[in-house]
């Protein structure tokens, strides 16, 4: 497919992509970045602390918004956005008014591949983005609208055509990301292995997606990018990303559309207190024994034709059938309300199919 | 989990494993092989003319079929076995008493992995296959279980142990394996992406499975892998492989067993005439278009219990389903069960827990 499907060498996408960065410090890992940022605009989410200033490297063009902006801006609605958390983040992808979202950690730099040339993360996440996923049958040769790579022999023709891709999940060499017992159980391990390949998740197959270096299609499935409850006066940490990988896949599955995962690489530079991370994990730890079956068994209708109507459905499933875990369910299921409230007030256009769903579920929020 | 899962680093099973090797020409491929297959026995299956004689390289301990022997030892059963195809490779996986079959096509040369080593392919089906799999959830680093990588955040605890691997599907440098059509239209294009993993198909998922590098767990699987009906006298070919992977993932998901796909790499030396292929593969092409999601709904049943029981199971839905297709399945679907029934003539051990499931369905057969 090299021939039909191709990509453009040098894809840009500069006046349709934002940099998504949730922080807590001066942003000086951008310095590495700047060669392959500095052409974007970025959004700053900034965590914690809101009398604090935060610099930013010179020569990128940015917004920055602090928690007194996103109270000032959602209103009571605010209350879905997470404080003291890098779960802010999602902050970021309501407000931008972009068709793609790249999202990094500020404690991520720049990777090299083998041959030791730096590599540009984001190029690659535009080009899976902007290349179809193969969610329905798997290519044993891994990507197969990469150039050198095709469909192999078995693969249905009529399933060539793939599907559009929502979401571009990187890794991360040197730290891997690991959980608190892993981190706990192997102190030194570091990930160096460069695996060559980008893959789409098969359609049914759930994934831990991992909030470092991500990228998506706000269009195509921005409103189900919501991270979650997490930090400050919560029981739960370090699952904002999980959530919405979680949440995100069930309804790509629905929709038809691609999630992959493999290709780019970023250095990621340090790992984050073990004993801190259990902390804020061992709820999670328990409770995701549960919640991953729950993903796997939810069913969306063919009613649910929007994200936000199906993930409106999802919040009424996770009331239903979580809420008998632990409270907090009850509290998260309310919060996905509001944050597709307060999508669809920031988005009105994205909103228009979704109205109805909303006054639906309006008055029982009242 | 390198410390747990971790395999020996020189895995041998020298007498657990025969190499099955279809053929209608002298094996001087086998030289290249010769450090890695000369402590293997090998299991050579000649194709075409019997009264031909193969040559063997001298030093490596072999038995070696031709048809008239086929038929010997198969008596009327011998009709499941393809003829002038290399299809006839299963009747090699039947007659093996060990415990695990690694099977390679006689065009397949010794890869050299980046740094220009040799690949020892069989050492690496090996490991895939004494480590676990992990079909039930995604892991974005791949196979957990190798050193130096292991579970990602948000994977559960529970599903840590992983599933029993009772597949290894390698891959190929050089030619790669396409079909006729993608042959015809890429004819110069070459497999140069050396992919540094292993992975698991996941649980659900279908995949093409091809027979030209590939290994497995007879105990556990070998009765699914029937080759099916291909070249003299039948209406297709090419699809062999094909056939045994999509019936052996419907019964690997159903027994909760894992495959894997990946490494190791052959270096496939050259490509099959694509004109010749398109007329072997021209009924499959169309074909293939209700057999997958033939395969992606079918179900299986508690009773179903091993993997006789669930071919024979899926012996009879493809008479009731792909029957009306056309006539050639329902012959196919009589073949299935005279492969089990010949099976487990020939591996009366294995058969015990089937005895009943062959009997009911043996006077239908009479």
């Amino acid at each position: 497919m090299a021939t039909s499907g191709s990509v453009p060498i040098t894809p840009v996408l500069k006046d349709e992509l934002d940099i998504v960065i949730p922080t807590i410090r001066n942003l000086d890992f951008l310095e590495m970045w700047r060669p392959f940022f500095q052409p974007y605009h970025l959004i700053i989410v900034q965590d914690g602390d809101p009398t604090r200033t935060i610099n930013v490297p010179e020569g990128f063009d940015y917004e920055l918004y602090n928690r007194n902006d996103i109270n000032r801006i959602l209103g009571p609605k605010a209350s879905c956005i997470s404080f003291k958390d890098s779960a802010c983040r999602c902050f970021g992808y309501m407000v931008s008014k972009k068709k793609y979202i790249y999202t990094i950690d500020d404690d991520c730099f720049v990777a090299k591949d083998p041959s030791g040339k730096d590599i540009n993360a984001l190029e690659q996440h535009i080009k899976n983005l902007l290349s179809p996923s193969t969610p329905f049958f798997f290519n044993t040769l891994y990507d197969p609208y990469r150039e050198g790579a095709d469909f192999v022999r078995g693969y249905p023709f009529s399933l060539r055509e793939g599907a559009k891709t929502a979401v571009s999940h990187g890794l991360w060499l040197n730290i891997p990301d690991y959980d608190a017992p892993t981190q706990m159980v192997k102190p030194l391990e570091r990930n160096t292995r460069y695996v060559d390949a980008v893959m789409t998740v098969p359609k049914g197959t759930l994934f831990p997606m991992c909030g470092m270096n991500l990228a998506f299609d706000r269009e195509l499935i921005g409103p189900a990018m919501y991270f979650g409850l997490m930090g400050d006066g919560q029981p739960i940490g370090r699952y904002d990303d999980m959530w919405a990988g979680w949440c995100m896949k069930v309804i790509c599955d629905h929709l038809s559309l691609g999630v992959k995962t493999g290709l780019p690489y970023i250095w990621h530079s340090k790992a984050s207190n073990p004993f801190v991370n259990l902390k804020k994990e061992y709820n999670g730890i328990f409770w995701q024994e549960e919640i991953i079956p729950f993903f796997q068994a939810a069913t969306l209708s063919k009613d649910h034709d929007t994200v936000q109507k199906c993930y409106i459905e999802l919040a009424k499933q996770v009331k239903e059938k979580l809420g008998k875990i632990d409270g907090y369910f009850v509290k998260l299921a309310d919060a996905m309300v509001t944050w597709i409230e307060a999508w669809d007030e920031l988005n009105p256009s994205s909103a228009s199919a979704t109205t109805a769903t909303t006054a639906t579920n309006g008055p029982a929020k009242k």
